[in-house]
């Protein structure tokens, strides 16, 4: 007989925080490089194709003491039903022993732990005094990356929302994004200092800054590479699937590029197309490398940085054994015998 | 907010009978040829070769209206902690939304569903009039092989256990296993009218046997081709991994060879040997073809039939939807908002 722990929305969101979700994908991108972690074969299916589909991740974190899995669907249909069109469910087993410890809804978590990984993308790679933060694409992800870098980064004293297919988005979302931001600060102790601002032009916006996030669903790039200046560093969060690209392939060309996994990002990631083009032979490493000492990361602050994030198991794996630990302290979710 | 129902070992072996298993293999390879049953690519990690590993298995039904996913790991050193080698768990979702429906211990759910499909490989290729049964090995299936046998194949009226290895095994378990097996009966409404005996002398049970069921944890073949008569059929369980073997490449040779999985028996089952050996090129057929009326199983009394069960997701998925709605009826297991 195990006994299983049951984490729902609500625990989730008392115990999982911006600094703990940066805690959990530094030490998941550290054991991707240290071979202490290891991501095991996606599992894809599309139940009809550009309308329903399924993906299940896995892998292992010896840093954590746990492997685990998650799996997402995602039925654009749902909407008619009036439920979500994505559901995500981890669960996480006992390294050690292969007991089941914990079921998770897995769909808090993604937002953090995405927004997390744009942010320690920057902490590795930006300039030491960055002072300026652009992020592009205004949507759910927004707050969660304005939260992780302004709780990672000090130096930051100017975030600029923007929107390059409709401008006037970043004003209409400015209010509602400064308050979710402040929230996610507030639940991890930090207070913000830094302006948030609505930035209608993205060109200036993105040319005005240190550091430059994107998130948009854009399948053609949006940031140009004209806009982007020397020494800046782009994280990008958005290209998740072939065929989609946020940043210029010239930006890349231009840039000392890492990576959350080598191969992930040739395949669906920001670097995909300008690999295809031959302007990204390869990669300058993986961002474990880098938070490792295994790779200098930037050289000179005229240096543009890139990290294409793309997403790995181990970040959801590691953000759930720290989400596990914490409802274990706090007597937190259901604890079921199977 | 979804809720999800976690059900565990007691809740599953209320519900869980050799007829409901019955029911769910057969509609599982029945799926499964119908095309509206796919199993997706396995998983599989050695976390330590030959002292631990993990599989996760998934797939769709469609009859069922479930897609799922079970992750069984096996952990050679946990005897020392007293804990299981083996530790099964299957995740069900909700085929039309996505939307995770339960959580199960898979342990209870594995023998009966194996048992099952030995039966049911019987139930379509044994002769009509077969009144004996061999089982080959002692171990914590054989109760359920012959339970299910028994409830599937009522013109049964001997069962013999025997172990070609330590044949004074079989006399040792006998009285378990008969009450093990008449238990089993009783919960799906049977009354057991065929004999269990215990045959020290193999070669001459098999011989006198129409149905043969292997599950033992043999390497080398234990049934030889001299000791299996015209007309019998033998449902092979016990090879599951390459290399292993349990009946003689002659027997297979010999007889319409029908499988769960072609390609799955090709990779680990009884029919790799064999097959690399050049004695059987291709199979008859999938048994899921049998069922659903597209190959014709036996041909002639005279016939040799051989079943290689290798253990396919659907059976798991099948399984644990009949669990799932038995439970959801009588208000079993934990429901947990997620």
């Amino acid at each position: 007989m195990s006994a299983i722990r049951v984490i729902g929305r609500e625990d989730i969101q008392k115990v999982f925080t911006v600094t703990a979700a940066l805690r959990a994908v530094e030490s998941a991108y550290a054991g991707k490089s240290a071979g202490t972690g290891r991501v095991w074969p996606m599992v894809f299916h599309e139940f009809d194709p550009g309308h329903a589909d399924l993906d299940i991740k896995s892998g292992d974190l010896e840093s954590a003491g746990v492997y685990g899995l998650k799996v997402v669907s995602w039925y654009d249909s749902n909407a008619e039903k009036a439920l979500p069109a994505l559901f995500g469910t981890s669960l996480l087993f006992d390294l050690v022993t292969g007991e089941p410890k914990a079921l998770l809804n897995a769909g808090p978590i993604t937002a953090l732990r995405t927004g997390a990984a744009a942010a320690v993308g920057a902490k590795y790679l930006a300039r030491k005094d960055a002072k300026t933060l652009t992020i592009v694409g205004c949507g759910e992800l927004c707050p969660y990356l304005a939260a992780a870098a302004l709780a990672t980064i000090p130096s930051l004293n100017t975030v600029y929302l923007t929107n390059p297919h409709r401008p006037e988005k970043a004003a209409e979302r400015l209010a509602a994004v400064t308050a979710a931001t402040d929230a996610l600060l507030k639940a991890c102790g930090h207070a913000r200092t830094a302006a948030i601002n609505a930035a209608a032009d993205a060109a200036s916006a993105v040319g005005e800054s240190d550091i430059v996030f994107t998130a948009t669903c854009a399948k053609a790039p949006v940031v140009k590479s004209a806009w982007v200046k020397p020494g800046t560093h782009v994280s990008c969060i958005g290209a998740d699937l072939p065929g989609k690209q946020e940043v210029e392939s010239a930006v890349l060309a231009r840039a000392a590029v890492y990576g959350d996994d080598t191969a992930q990002c040739f395949a669906v990631g920001e670097c995909e197309l300008p690999h295809k083009e031959g302007v990204l032979p390869a990669l300058a490493g993986e961002l474990g490398e880098v938070i490792l000492g295994e790779k200098a990361g930037r050289t000179s602050d005229a240096e543009i940085t890139v990290f294409d994030s793309t997403g790995i198991a181990l970040q959801d794996i590691a953000s759930a054994a720290v989400i596990l630990n914490a409802c274990e302290k706090q007597g937190l979710g259901t604890v079921c015998e199977i």
